[in-house]
């Protein structure tokens, strides 16, 4: 990791990793590795990529440092446990992976971590440090969202028609890359993700996904990465364009942002993650006024909407006229307004008039 | 609603409703209906059928009186909107029933709902006061929980074989009711409902309910309704006992206890949801010595831990023996522990050692 590593597999790259160790210890060196600065100091937007990535800054991490010894050993404990997950072919999750490299230190009474605050920044600087995903790494967390629409998947052998999955749908894993999920055949015209279920649940009822032919994701919330990175894929494989329904606010907002360009937390990833050309198909500011919804039931902005808005408008990605006239005019009205909120007019407004108008007038933000 | 209707359908008992009210403006008379109170109070525990019920107690609402006038036309707007959902045969959110019976008052500045809080406890009422279920109200959450294993539900025409989604698995909707999802077949011995995503994922990938012959079933937490509805179908339709297993914590006693007899707060639906026969797996506070957990994977118990576990005690469903020992044991070791600790065994302890043994050593509690 002296020299960041590229390419390759992952469990070579573990290993190399501690042949580094072997290496400095029989040239009596100090074991020293590399590992990429996680800050907001080395984040930056890309303009050209349309992605936020992380820059080149690096930090040392070496044995014989007293500030850095346990850390150093804490580092080769998580690789090596994520070595065990590669060579057993298993994925697991964040606390598992705590609990697996916890143990009393022999004659001590000194624990190797005291708290999973102290691994999991450990295995995000390893996933920067090797290049390698946290899927990659085999280190999951729960299935979180659900697809449903004319896709065939291939899961673990099985082949996974979402079209046959009744409303239910298929519940996506939080690993999703090739080698675990492939993406069989999809006829869908485009990708439609939903912010939240009770929409996706309105969308899956009344089959607005075969009438339109799309793929129908939902996250429940902040799209988990199985699902943003689902959504990736069916835009890179498949071509197709993604579509962001969410709440009218900033949060919705910012949703958005992460599926398009990435997070700033999670720098990393975008690569992976981001859709830069995923468009906002609403809710809009504008379409309180456009859909005729009464202003009783958007939901007065609190201080902590106003804040969030502002900031928004600083980012170098909200930077477009049209992004900054959608959030002034939220701001300006004083109100947020929920993707729930369409059931005023009818329970059925959002697929049967909201949707179908938007996609006819291609009513969305880029 | 004077006299509460039993049996006949949701949509026949909403019209009911109207006709009441319409009949006593008729005669001049003042409407009123009468709703089973939902409070502590009017709750116990039914040793017989080992579940937690509601009780007689009512309390009247009537339209000529100033406190509940306001009240009383809520309820009808919610029955009403109830109505519009039979007759359309739509399923939508409590957050879109509020939204869509919202408006102003006609020549005031009123709304008929202000927030949420007002409209839920209204659909609850209803709920008890008919006498159907909130899923037979067609009143849904959004999909929560994922199902695997040797089942095969019919939902929305589609035949969902639960053997042949890979890693991923069914997400579970929110409504499971017969009209909704059929249990088509169901060759599996029992049903494992495991607290947590992440112990769900293991035992799928290891493939567990193959080996074992079961279905496998997580809620994330505390299982919502279409789990433990689905549970409980498996159960008395296909006679599967169903196991539980938990975190060895006051709170995933409480989550067998709620999936057993059913909860305190939702009281009315134990009927349709509780299963009594169903055992508690683990984790067991006998479990750490037992399966040779180490102490400092265990967490110190904190106040309110020990606050609850002492509630918990107290509880008439809690009073057997082997129960009070139970939670007096974890209580004087001073610890509790997650499922996820059995990682530090192994990635695999649970799949390979502890279930298998906790079934053929019958390792359960009841």
């Amino acid at each position: 990791m002296t020299t960041r590593p590229r390419g390759g597999n992952v469990e070579k790259k573990l290993v190399g990793l501690a042949d580094l160790v072997i290496a400095a210890a029989n040239k009596k060196r100090d074991p020293t590795i590399h590992i990429p600065v996680r800050s907001l100091s080395n984040v930056r937007f890309n303009e050209k990529r349309r992605i936020i990535e992380m820059g080149d800054n690096t930090q040392e991490r070496s044995f014989f440092n007293v500030g850095m010894a346990k850390k150093f050993m804490q580092t080769i404990l998580v690789a090596d446990a994520l070595n065990e997950l590669q060579r057993a072919a298993l994925t697991t999750s964040l606390r598992e992976i705590y609990y697996r490299t916890k143990h009393t230190i022999a004659d001590s009474h000194e624990n190797t971590f005291d708290t999973q605050d102290e691994s999991d920044p450990i295995i995000e600087d390893l996933e920067v440090g090797l290049e390698a995903l946290r899927e990659e790494l085999h280190v999951r967390a729960e299935n979180g969202g659900t697809v449903i629409g004319p896709v065939v998947f291939e899961d673990d052998g099985d082949r996974v028609d979402c079209s046959r999955l009744g409303k239910g749908g298929y519940s996506v894993p939080s690993i999703v890359e090739e080698e675990y999920v492939r993406i069989k055949k999809c006829t869908a015209d485009f990708v439609l993700l939903v912010e939240k279920g009770t929409q996706w649940n309105r969308l899956a009822e009344d089959k607005f996904w075969r009438k339109y032919n799309c793929v129908l994701l939902t996250g429940n919330g902040q799209p988990p990465r199985g699902v943003r990175r689902i959504a990736r894929r069916l835009h890179d494989e498949k071509k197709l364009p993604v579509y962001v329904l969410v709440d009218n606010d900033p949060w919705g907002y910012y949703i958005y942002s992460v599926v398009k360009q990435g997070s700033i937390n999670l720098a990393f990833e975008s690569q992976r993650m981001a859709i830069p050309d995923a468009k906002f198909i609403g809710l809009s500011s504008l379409d309180p006024e456009r859909y005729g919804l009464p202003r009783n039931v958007g939901i007065k902005l609190n201080d902590k909407d106003i804040t969030r808005a502002k900031e928004l408008l600083n980012y170098p990605w909200f930077q477009k006229k049209e992004w900054q006239v959608e959030i002034k005019r939220m701001l300006s009205s004083g109100l947020k307004f929920e993707l729930d909120s369409l059931a005023n007019k009818d329970f059925q407004f959002l697929t049967k008039k909201y949707l179908p108008r938007k996609l006819s007038e291609k009513e969305w933000l880029d």
